[in-house]
């Protein structure tokens, strides 16, 4: 039963909470009696705990079937993939300096891993490693991930508070010991080559890091949150409720779709049923006895903030690399084009520069007698066309435009555009690449809007470099210009790569932009752009990062180069394109 | 003219010698004065040194043929690829502040090198790096690399003295400014990624850095050093020489395959060539003005130690590597059992091993009534046989002797052996995998040399473990035991990976291995095993260096895996096998 619906049609996969269970070997009884309590998966151990290879003699091994809850008939393939995540027994230490624990961890973890992937389960919950080393942990999950099929691991991490966790800490702190479990996950993750079938799962214990070591953790893979039922403190009325740092944190999960499960013994004395509200009963009475924390859970989750539009828009696009548009190699879609025209506040924006423009322009005096030239290159289906318009109504000055588009099909649009709107007498429509186009005439105003991410990757330079040649010495070009960004950096990361956005001045004060301090509002056609690191480097705090791009033209395409030179040199990335590479 | 022969047959490419020259657009008559003064090839300016493509106009650029030396027609494809290196214009300068002289760069380093590669030169030399950023230097070059046929591209470097060349230098002190020229060569390398085609050609001035320093370079693609007249000194009777540390740097390069190339004007006031000796003169009495030094060069490389013949042998194998032998899955080769027979000191040392065995095991009363059982496995054409046999006669004790061999080729040139040495009587040969073969009897002394270079890599635990069952309970093995090493590391290094070695007690006091410090000398069966590292990883001085190996076994193959842990974690190599595994 999901915690709730933070809006209409909400799939987010923390609605789901889970619980710990023990091992049980009648694990069709423990997953009903959890789902009728009101959780939705076990994070159930699969093996007997008594279990070591080592323990059987051969003839054992020979004739009697590994010591697991239940075979894979007692429950239905879709039971056990949606509602059970195995918990790999958290005996095995695969760093330990007894050879016989060693042999047998692995063993188990191999057998266990291979029962699970066999039951088609989504996810395995692995042990913790148990010292500081996990090497040799890392080398066998490794050789493990090389075969998986499609299940996730999640490495149980503690979220632990970190002793020198200040900003003032000795650069050579994180080999003294690895007092932050983040870097027990990184050496780990670096171990296994970042693996995308690794991920984290993180214990939440009563106390927690500061901040700032909290706030690392959203930048890596963590699937879901342990909360133990200790870290809950009792409110006035006796149910458990957590501190605010608690609940901020938890919230924060939410948001980024990491999954709750609750774990432990019931530790509040939580009022009898019979005081109950309807809504926390089920039928005869009977309750889960973990059911107060699913219950705070699921408050916490109905009482959160809404999304804004913006980002629920977005949610779907969230840690998703998508290829830049090729414009002018390729002719763009029409659900492209549907999904730009949808962004009012760009063409509002455009609208605002226009109209300055045109004010600008043509002084009142002249709003009846001058009628403008004004060029919308890349037309597409016309809302930059509509935005010029609207602007020309708003102003009252009279404009003759050239809509240039060299998308054929968009032109097929553009004519029935003109023809419903009855824009015939003010809009002409040219069928054409703009770099070849002969204009008739020459033009006062020039719109475009061919901007990427990054304000130049999708080609404005050279479209624009082609069109400017019809522009009047004294026209006016919007956007006039166009600056671009990196973000900066400040804690200890290992760092994987650089978000490129632009800020563009359409007229004067009117902006456009994405880069996070300036942007405009509620805009969504835009991404940042995103420019990897191979190999991810470690920053430490105050060390200077230096970078170099280089925005590279061929005869035929257009790339960017890049390149870290201090603290170490980086190879150049993306040479000759190699790796993408914009067609002209 | 080769400066000297130090052995016959010697191929070294560091017999030939080069000069620098300046542009000079008749370049076969400045080939030929050059040749005939004594040189074997050129490093010569190949543009025209006032070019600068921005100086051209567009009519110009079309109708004018680019200023170089001479068409490709003035000479030979042979001359121009066996006697001419192609200087890259010095003023070359892509990371200027100038934007115009940036420009002029690129299009001029990719016109000379485009026109180096249609006159198929082995190799160019590519001007220093003027200040300490190369960032869009090496990002053109890179570029370049990417599609350059076979050509070399010579890096020139000056061997520089660091300010603070000290072993107590700070970790951070590489960050500051690159004082050591090592540093601006490894950025250089890293930007373009290690590509082969990259290399170095050292500027050798009059001060020499520290040792260490000078050491590192030994271990980067050196493949020139050029000598500027002026860091000779004048000996008493006026002719150039070099001092003693520029001499041993020199002996070094000529036994490094490193090619000297001599540069400047003549700064020594040598005496008329009336009053040399005939070897020193050519007809008419003309002599290169830079022959002094040449001569100098010619004296330093035939008056160097003879290299030791074991170092000949292994002068082909040279930074060059192998595939390990797998002597399991695959058969040897006649040629290979022929190398591996010639390792007189090896069969020697098991020699010696078996005699001590026999004397232990059988004392002098009973030398005569008693015959010991000994098995070869892995008996090859006979070599250890034929040990054996000789420890047996030097022993005066009587042997009965398996020689089991899989290879049923071996098996072939056994028969004859024993035929031909009338061994019949006492040598049984056994056509079989030991790990088959059922023993008529057991083994006093079990005999074996499956050794890899790391001991264990092609094996020997596999089939000894099978052979060892027909082994009496007081027999002896021979090897007794395995040791395996790594080497250490002192220097701040970019360190790409690690040399392994193995040390094996045959019996007793008779030791066989390949471990550099107690190395058994002139053995040359097996070379180290190298367990390379993906990304080099940068180590101070000082710092702890982590590492891990495991041997893996699977049902049909054995492998290493590997990784290092500190100071920061890397991925783990050869996961399963991936690159490289040994077929049981």
């Amino acid at each position: 039963m999901p915690l709730g619906e933070k809006y209409a049609g909400d799939k987010s996969k923390s609605r789901y909470c889970g619980v710990e269970t023990d091992f049980d070997d009648d694990i069709p009884n423990l997953l009903s009696f959890n789902l009728h309590g009101g959780f939705d998966f076990l994070l159930a151990t699969l093996m007997d705990p008594d279990y070591r290879p080592s323990l059987l003699d051969d003839d054992k091994r020979r004739s009697r079937a590994l010591p697991f809850a239940g075979s894979d008939l007692v429950m239905s393939p879709s039971q056990w993939s949606s509602h059970v995540v195995g918990k790999i027994s958290a005996w095995i230490d695969l760093d330990s300096e007894d050879e016989t624990i060693r042999e047998d961890s692995e063993i188990a973890l191999k057998q266990e891993i291979a029962w699970a992937s066999h039951l088609s389960l989504q996810a395995c919950l692995l042990p913790t490693p148990k010292g500081t080393s996990c090497a040799n942990y890392a080398r066998c999950l490794n050789q493990i991930l090389q075969n998986l099929g499609n299940m996730q691991l999640w490495l149980r991490i503690p979220l632990d508070k970190s002793e020198d966790d200040e900003e003032e800490a000795s650069p050579n702190h994180l080999h003294e010991g690895q007092t932050d479990s983040w870097e027990l996950w990184n050496s780990f993750r670096l171990l296994c080559e970042h693996h995308n079938q690794l991920s984290v799962s993180l214990d939440i214990l009563s106390s927690l890091p500061s901040p700032s070591s909290v706030a690392r953790w959203f930048g890596e893979p963590v699937r879901a949150a342990i909360i133990k039922t200790n870290s809950f403190l009792t409110n006035a009325r006796g149910y458990p409720c957590l501190s605010k740092r608690h609940q901020r944190l938890t919230t924060a999960f939410f948001n980024h779709s990491i999954q709750i499960v609750i774990s432990g013994q019931p530790v509040h004395n939580v009022p009898s049923p019979s005081g109950l509200t309807s809504e926390n009963q089920v039928e005869g009475g009977w309750r889960h006895p973990l059911r107060p924390y699913l219950d705070y859970l699921a408050h916490l989750y109905k009482t959160m903030d809404p999304l804004p539009e913006q980002e629920r828009f977005e949610l779907g696009y969230r840690d998703y690399l998508q290829s830049p548009l090729q414009p002018l190699m390729d002719n763009l879609e029409a659900q492209t084009y549907e999904i730009f025209e949808k962004d009012t506040v760009k063409y509002s924006q455009y609208q605002r520069a226009v109209a300055k423009a045109l004010v600008d322009m043509v002084p009142d005096e002249n709003a009846f007698s001058v009628t403008t030239v004004l060029m919308v290159v890349g037309a597409g289906r016309g809302p930059l066309v509509r935005a010029s318009l609207q602007a020309a109504e708003e102003t009252d000055r009279k404009l003759k435009i050239y809509a240039v588009e060299k998308n054929p099909n968009a032109v097929v649009t553009l004519h029935s555009l003109v023809k419903l709107e009855g824009w015939e007498e003010i809009v002409t429509i040219v069928s054409s690449d703009m770099r070849n186009w002969e204009a008739p005439e020459k033009a006062d105003i020039l719109v475009s809007e061919l901007l990427g991410s990054f304000g130049d990757n999708e080609l404005s330079p050279e479209c624009l470099d082609g069109a400017l040649r019809f522009l009047k010495e004294d026209g006016i070009s919007i956007p006039s210009s166009l600056d671009i960004y990196h973000t900066k950096f400040l804690f200890v990361v290992d760092f994987a790569g650089f978000a490129g956005y632009f800020d563009a001045t359409l007229y004067k004060d009117v902006h456009l932009g994405i880069e996070p301090s300036t942007a405009t509002p509620n805009m969504f056609s835009w991404f940042p752009i995103f420019f990897p690191l191979r190999t991810p480097i470690c920053i430490q705090p105050g060390t200077p990062l230096e970078v170099h791009f280089w925005r590279c033209c061929g005869s035929t395409k257009v790339w960017y180069e890049w390149c870290v030179t201090s603290p170490a040199a980086s190879p150049v990335h993306n040479t000759n394109g190699r790796s993408y590479w914009v067609g002209l």
